[in-house]
């Protein structure tokens, strides 16, 4: 294994790998990088959320600026939620732990996974 | 953005990404895969960890088959914590979430990242 030149785990990873993985939030990412921006559909997605919990981690996503809200000016006017760069460029991070999940954990053990 | 075949975000994905992001546990992983192995040199790698959190933190990572505690036999005994072949495989995962981390987060806003 490398020796990392740092006496300390870095701080930004730190906060990073704790930023994706509160709870839903992971979730949120991916759903919302499959295609579903609306708020009914990304809660749709993911089963167990909130209303509540869901607007609590979108706005978190926001502050984060990963995460921006999109209003459209139809009628009736339309909210959606898109990711930003900093947000698309999370992708390959997620994409690499849903590689490890996938190859690493049992489906048997996490039945709504049957797909994926 | 791909279209997810499955309607659900995947279960196996959701778990692994709130696993390596439950609090502390991706710091521990990333110093584990660093070169620290015993106990004392875990915790003095992260600021802010307790031993108790620590312990914690160790225990749930080997129910997941993720660490593995040795213990060596030598005088005085010594215990030593290893990632498992499961483990070692997350290390693309996190480290993509590392790389996100230098490139989009601003080094300014977490000091004790200065290295990193």
């Amino acid at each position: 294994m490398p020796v990392d030149p740092s006496p300390e785990v870095c701080a930004r990873y730190h906060h990073a790998v704790e930023l994706i993985g509160r709870r839903w939030s992971g979730a949120v990412l991916r759903t919302i990088l499959d295609g579903n921006h609306r708020f009914a559909e990304i809660r749709a997605t993911i089963p167990g959320l909130s209303d509540t919990m869901l607007a609590q981690r979108l706005r978190e996503l926001e502050a984060e600026e990963i995460v921006e809200r999109r209003v459209l000016a139809t009628t009736p006017v339309r909210v959606e939620y898109h990711l930003t760069r900093k947000g698309c460029a999370l992708e390959d991070a997620l994409k690499a732990v849903a590689d490890w999940a996938e190859e690493w954990l049992d489906v048997a053990d996490y039945p709504a996974a049957a797909t994926g």
